[in-house]
């Protein structure tokens, strides 16, 4: 983080990194106040702790093998290379197998300034959907580092399944539904067989999971009692 | 957004819905001073003015075919389905062809709360590494946006690529510096065609942009002529 101002943005950006499992974040030429402030962020504390500082961006890059700028991109003439966030992203991730990888963030008044930016071998833009609207710092922070952590498999993972209730417990729902229907007068005597039909196809396009048949037959019980004999 | 305290919150929350396209937010029986003071963050103010206030969540909810809740888990017993947000996103994106979706943010202190979460059909979680330390409210909100407006696509489209130098521009900045080596003393007569061979290969191994050939010839030109004639 390049000439930040904010305590808080500093304080966001740490901990999405602990959100994300990034641990080594350094800082150039912080406004003091800020840095100071920030160390004392709720949970991300570890961390900032172990945050290092420098006075110039060529230090703090020093040992990284690749420098990637992050820029909202459209308020300047750029003479670099621009990917987007999520083709960026892939490009770091293979970086990242051959040595350390530097993701700089600018201030959130003017961003990476033109010297900053003639240390990066390429720039990331996030695609937002408009580019005179720049990013809140720790938002972009946190989108970058989700990128670089999201598994583009999860997209296809199922969520773990509610295991539904058995055919047995929708029977018998049914069947208590019925008869609550039919203590009601709801079901007309002439066609209760196409009713019960109905009510049967109906119970079992509720998708009823197995933990919650209990409680729907416990409904039932209760109802039914009240409702009392026929 | 359900009981947010923080105005930044609500304002960075504007923000990356006006980042990602998004605009239409809700705040259910937020602290009036939060919203107010939100009301009047700078790049998202036709957004949030535009915001509409409610004082249940069921009424916030009401014209919402898919009610999704958002929380970090592991501080409760949930009773939902939770999808991971790559998958949950899809979801999503499915469900807005049919009608609106609401997707729910609790607190910064509590998320959302039992009775906020009876009124969702599902859960999604932001995959962090570390359950324990919940994300911040703007940042969250900001992922799950991203998310939403993210193209799979993009991660496989290169990025624009810089023009690289033709054949006669490198030919061209290989015989300058040639020559400067050459007066410099630093080739060695009796082995002078491999040298040629080597920097040469080197030149191209340096894939140079074709609109910074004409800087580094004016670069060897200016040193070729503090050298001298050889």
């Amino acid at each position: 983080m390049v000439a930040t101002r904010n305590p808080l943005n500093i304080g966001a950006a740490a901990r999405a990194m602990a959100n994300f499992g990034f641990s080594r974040l350094r800082v150039v030429n912080p406004y003091d106040i800020a840095f100071r402030e920030a160390r004392s962020a709720v949970g991300a504390a570890p961390l900032l702790r172990a945050a290092e500082e420098f006075s110039t961006l060529a230090e703090a890059v020093a040992d990284a093998r690749l420098v990637v700028g992050t820029t909202s991109v459209g308020h300047r003439e750029l003479q670099h290379s621009i990917r987007r966030l999520e083709y960026g992203a892939r490009s770091i991730k293979r970086a990242l197998t051959a040595g350390p990888v530097a993701l700089l963030f600018g201030s959130e008044k003017f961003g990476l300034s033109n010297d900053d930016l003639s240390h990066c071998h390429w720039l990331m833009r996030i695609p937002t959907v408009s580019q005179d609207l720049s990013m809140n710092l720790g938002q972009a922070v946190a989108l970058c580092l989700y990128e670089l952590a999201r598994n583009p498999k999860a997209a296809a993972v199922r969520p773990g399944k509610i295991q539904p209730a058995s055919a047995a417990e929708i029977e018998q729902i049914t069947l208590l539904l019925l008869d609550a229907l039919r203590r009601s007068g709801y079901v007309n005597p002439r066609t209760a067989g196409s009713t019960e039909e109905k009510v049967r196809r109906l119970v079992h396009r509720l998708q009823i999971a197995s933990r919650d048949a209990p409680v729907l037959l416990g409904m039932l019980r209760q109802i039914l009692w009240k409702l009392g004999s026929p």
